[in-house]
């Protein structure tokens, strides 16, 4: 109901404020006898963490995950899993001077308004931080995916203008942009080091691929695979858009155009292009399933800039403090957890229908 | 879980086969002493009912609806609402001849893949049709914005290369397109028409304005506005794109174009543009949300194409049928219907809050 | 959230009032290619309805149920089936003289406080009728246990005084008070028949013995098998207790009394006598599952007694229409229903867990 | 669906097991600006732990709690409280040797029957520890009940055959037996005493009663008040039936005699005797709502007994470490704290309804 809890089958409950004691999550719903230790879940968290290079924010933060139940002898019971990430290098006092300022494209505003009360240490609930929670939920799905072969890939396809030419996923987590293209990626960053250095930040393009997902996942009628898909990727804050397969460009296609060739290859049913982006129905076809996400610019920038205090007057301000200047390098393994927290969920949902 | 009931508080399930015996829905969740009589359920579903002019397609449905319960003397009581609608005009026996067809662009495959065994009349669950439940539902939801004075307003941006170049809400149910200029509505016609006369379809863009939502709807993080609005919109079958106020376009933007800049007016928080779409961390600012969808071009065609069989043997078909050229028309009322069940479930959510 | 849907995975969502159109339920989660037709619900519809015998109420209802949707050529699709009971020999004007006095012992007084509104005829929303909805969503449920060899038999264990001596199964549908033991069922009816001529109306217990149920079904903590049988039989409106295996009688017990023995058969782990009703930390052991409830005598009764009206005034009044002296009959196949809705539910969780 | 998750508005989630890292739970829909520190939990917990007297086990436990997330500056904020317990004083080596013993009146063999592995450190999950957690819960939801002047009382009624007399609230902390009847009390305990010393345990009888439920909390057909209640208090492990009012004594009555007489105090409708237990058609009415559980004897006794081990070998086993000889005393805040769960949550539904 209040939204803190994602998934059917596979429910995950994230808590937790940016600078409170922790943040963490609990999953109901993980089957039995899977395989999982702490080093699963801490080698998504260390893609995700602040830190890793000059195109993200230097704040530091280990973002070290302790499994607090659900696991035994290093497999899991059936029982809740949870998961805390203790807060540390919190700096809230940076954030007294803003305690009743509305931060232009934050959500100071509108948890005042809904709530009557807002944590305002860095944003509180709605800051980026609690993400870790999401990717720490989506290694524990990724581990049960694996296990039927799906893979979940994202990378960025574009930073403002300069978009990828070539797709080598191989090449991915060889860049600090996450892009798939070597050649492009090296632009992508001087990119980001020119909006950095004017005290801006730019928007992004991220492309996701989920590799092996099998047909007939995904529920008709109002659980689409898209339905899903979308509802969880764009609850990652900074996102404002998504389209699958053709996605926009199919509003201005003919349907002769638009509809899939179907060709058989190995005894199975594939397409020649997959516009339909591995989806009829709302049910995946069993071809890859792929969807592009646009990425806002981070609104935290230091250019000074014209913000409302909670009393309606308004006044300028530069945001201080450590921030990034481009999301898209960090929220590839969020989209890649969310959108594997969708999989786990329709994977299970799948066993009760047949 | 089988993705047929929508909503947390104000529940829609809704049933129905294309070619079966009824479609329609039940509300759980209405609030008590509503008015309600069917008329006003019954002018929405002549929006979205087939032969409304020459760019629909000219099946003759009359989608009358029964009131079956929840409803006493034309208030609501506060139990379930069940709305039916009886099937007519079913020619079940022209889907005979596909039985063991997969259409290409439906879901006749995935139906298949999912549940080993499809109603092939008329793409059985997956048809359309389904949607008529959704505007019945939607029309009660609407009943209780209007008490609130929220307005949900879609109209057809574009059809192919043809787009709208003025806003005019007053003009939107006076053109058979739904766009929001006249002139460009005639260039509208003319296109599908175009198409129409090849044995094509095209797809198009709509987009929705909510006007007069309260501050503070949506709910924090898994639920945030835009994800339900997604959820909901992305559940109608031929979208496959969204995106919320300055959407893809913010991709490209830096920090300092895309933060809105406050305004206040009549002492009320404002911004410049509204980029943001009329919400910030996922929850409304109070000023209008809006979103723009991707409509794909309808995958019945008559026009030869290739399709696969149930044996992956392939085949060439010509898809006869009365079907619509182009979605745009008939999907505004249905885009309104989902945005319209969002609000109101956000709407009682807030009540348990503060 | 309002209280008309039950289950996580078969969900049923029932509508309707006592003096409406219609009453009837949506199943979402039916499992695809299941043989149903409507005749495998309507003998379940036929155990419940009124006018069986003379120790239940005289009126006539046939409860002809439709199944709408979700069936195709005798088997289920898997998506949702909508089944309609029409109403018919309905006396909604015997209700106007009661439109102002709160019925003693009915919902009258609680609906209209809760909803400021109430539909007073024949109790609207809060009528028994509203059971035979559940009965017909109990038919499928009990058609897909049926594959899995689990039985679900419920039965009049006491009337007023008058208890059951013997157990024996096959007698239960071969007396009109569904007793097991004939000898018994006769003094049952005698107790009914003169209570009935008094104008007044008496009480029973009703027992349940589920077999075949697999160990492992029921979750732990706080869906325990006791817990949600106990939520789904405890919503029967004149059901008002509950109890497991030895139940009250183990608040008298020393745990060595209570501690069932372990015995081995045919390889299976079983106990010497079952107290504890088939259950162990809320999940289900394969032996019997065993309760008994408390059905309270019928409110509706012919003697004069005080009643409360809308104003707070009182006065006297004397219930006319053809009522149940006594539930236990007609309550027997609810039971069975709402039970046989929890086990179907579980058996399906279970598929999602190993 | 997997069984850790108590509510719809006001949603408990739990985690932990008895010998893990921690247990504790994740509460979302906790409204905002409720004043909450520590302290509030900490009390009830207190109430709940083990070693508050010579009845209860001699365990040591603090169970001090840490709020991790959802409060500022001793307010909710609106969003998810997460509440952490760390286990201390654990002799999980103790368990070793029956780690392949399934023990009677235990959860060890379903556990392992439902998930194929089981944590067999002091039952793992299946523990009464975890009622801490809920415990935990159970103290915020009071807090918001109290806004309302809403109180939830339990009470041993009985232990064994040994009775309270009179029913005195304030005197029910005053005694270790947590009896409202100062007299008897005494004789509970010694009869506790007599029993534990022969190595063996007994069961009881919890009476609640809720003072100052508003009429028109509770909702109709599936989730009356009485369903709720019993799903909540059902849920706790030793408990074996419940019974609302009258309860089973209803079962031998005459509907002249069950019926509640109406009269009118102080402007407000209330009845004679209250047999209804201040529920009617599954809402309160606003008399108090009466229940009473009944508590089996502790299924760890020291007596010898037989066991079936995993392999469905049988041995005597004598069963060491230091348990609760009657559970009555340290049950009664877990009741308290269930009921309170499904008030808040029916409290908070309720806003949702008119």
């Amino acid at each position: 109901m209040a939204g803190n809890t994602f998934g059917k089958v596979f429910r995950v409950t994230t808590f937790g404020e940016s600078h409170g004691a922790a943040i963490g999550c609990v999953i109901d719903g993980v089957p039995s006898n899977i395989i999982l230790c702490e080093r699963d879940i801490q080698q998504e968290l260390d893609r995700r963490k602040p830190g890793q290079s000059d195109v993200t924010t230097q704040r530091q933060e280990g973002d070290a995950v302790e499994i607090l139940s659900g696991v035994l002898e290093g497999r899991t019971t059936g029982t809740p899993l949870a998961l805390l990430i203790r807060n540390k290098d919190q700096q809230s006092s940076d954030y007294n001077n803003i305690k009743d300022v509305f931060r232009p494209g934050h959500a100071d505003q509108t948890y005042f308004q809904k709530f009557g009360i807002r944590d305002h240490r860095g944003g509180g609930r709605s800051s980026g931080r609690e993400t870790a929670a999401r990717v720490a939920a989506g290694a524990v799905a990724k581990k049960i995916l694996s296990l039927e072969s799906i893979r979940v890939i994202s990378y960025t396809l574009a930073i403002g203008d300069v978009r990828a030419m070539t797709i080598d996923y191989d090449v991915i987590e060889k860049n600090v942009v996450r892009a798939p293209d070597l050649r492009q990626a090296q632009a992508m960053i001087e990119r980001i080091n020119e909006v950095k250095e004017q005290g801006d930040s730019i928007g992004g393009i991220v492309e996701t691929v989920v590799i092996g997902c099998p047909s007939g996942l995904g529920d008709p009628v109002f659980d689409k695979m898209e339905s899903r898909i979308s509802h969880a990727v764009m609850s990652i804050g900074a996102i404002k858009g998504i389209e699958f397969g053709a996605g926009f460009s199919a509003a201005k296609m003919l349907g002769s155009e638009n509809n899939d060739t179907p060709v058989v290859e190995n005894n199975k049913l594939k397409t020649l292009n997959n516009l339909a982006g591995g989806i009829l129905g709302g049910i995946a076809t069993g071809e890859n399933i792929c969807f592009r996400v646009a990425v806002k610019p981070p609104s935290s920038i230091s250019r000074a800039q014209l913000a409302a205090n909670k009393d309606l007057s308004l006044q300028k301000i530069e945001i201080k403090g450590r921030h990034d200047p481009c999301l898209c390098p960090r929220i590839v393994p969020v989209i890649e957890a969310m959108t594997a927290l969708v999989l786990v969920d329709t994977l299970l949902i799948q066993k009760t229908i047949r």
